[in-house]
């Protein structure tokens, strides 16, 4: 199978995390994708031109992150990354669902500058974007998610999630979220998936 | 439970149907939210400050719109509003995330009015999402999907894209999309919430 992806995006990260702690580690095909580029070929995989997108062996493409990461844990024959236990599962994908909307707001203040001159950028969308991480971080920061054996796909999500704060800004974070900082210390330790999709 | 939404939102009207669907219309408290609002009481249940988000009779909350639509889903029982065979299910999840992508796209053109003074406006970043629209507009019209029965949570999400842009675009999109233009008289025609939750 064929993971379209970028080495940046956290939502890509997540993905290719899932599939090693379910064993397809080796199974996904990476192929880079440029999505401002308008011939590449992500356009046709997936009409919104977004990344990852799953190619299958069959052909079928599936996408977003999400749905990736919930095919992929079915196809290792379930509850290994998505949760059986109802309580479980309806905690890990809100967790999912919280950090994807974290990494997002930090993708659109990057996307700020990318797609705009300088005189077009607004601070008050800045402003808004920044707001959603920091209460995000401080909820995360209250109650960090328990970690035992494979993490889960929150678990997962918010790794990638922090990762790209990381990677985007300069992990200014970590000052002021001690317990943030510790949790994914001991994420990185139990899944070495983490170090090995760092950008 | 209660329901935190907009009247004007695709992903608060997707969870509308599919409670209807599922026969948990009478029970959710619908809950208008200003999410621009700072003091709106959304951003203590969601510290994204994003809806619809669901809080449960126990007080749990829960999002984004796909996550409380599977929880509804397993709240009847399970395999109504997503199906239980691998392949209908997957095939109905990437649905899901076209049509939210869709209406992602269209959001975004909306608040790039909000949210900017005029001289703040990108056409880079209007062209970028509108093109996102158009192909997935496209790829829909080739074959819209087949409606039988109870609707899924892919159809019920392309019911409200379609509807978003019905909203705010005046309809644009209906003179080049025949098919799809059928399609959503059909679906409006066998599941009324559509209509019964029309801004």
């Amino acid at each position: 199978m064929k993971l379209y992806y970028s080495p940046y995006s956290p939502f890509s990260r997540k993905v290719r995390i899932a599939a090693a702690a379910l064993g397809f580690g080796a199974e996904l095909e990476l192929t880079p994708t440029e999505t401002i580029n308008p011939d590449d070929p992500i356009r046709q995989k997936n009409p919104l031109g977004k990344i990852p997108t799953l190619e299958t062996d069959d052909g079928d493409c599936i996408f977003d992150s999400a749905v990736i990461a919930a095919w992929l844990d079915a196809q290792a024959g379930g509850g290994r990354i998505i949760p059986r236990d109802p309580k479980a599962r309806t905690r890990a994908l809100v967790l999912e669902s919280l950090a994807d909307g974290l990494a997002e707001a930090a993708v659109l203040i990057i996307y700020e500058s990318r797609f705009r001159e300088p005189e077009e950028r607004s601070g008050k969308w800045l402003a808004h974007q920044g707001e959603k991480i920091a209460r995000a971080l401080a909820r995360l920061e209250q109650a960090p998610p328990a970690l035992a054996g494979t993490p889960d796909i929150g678990q997962i999500a918010l790794a990638c999630a922090l990762g790209y704060l990381d990677l985007r800004f300069s992990g200014e974070w970590r000052a002021t979220h001690p317990r943030l900082v510790a949790w994914l210390d001991d994420f990185a330790e139990t899944t070495p998936a983490f170090a090995a999709t760092a950008a």
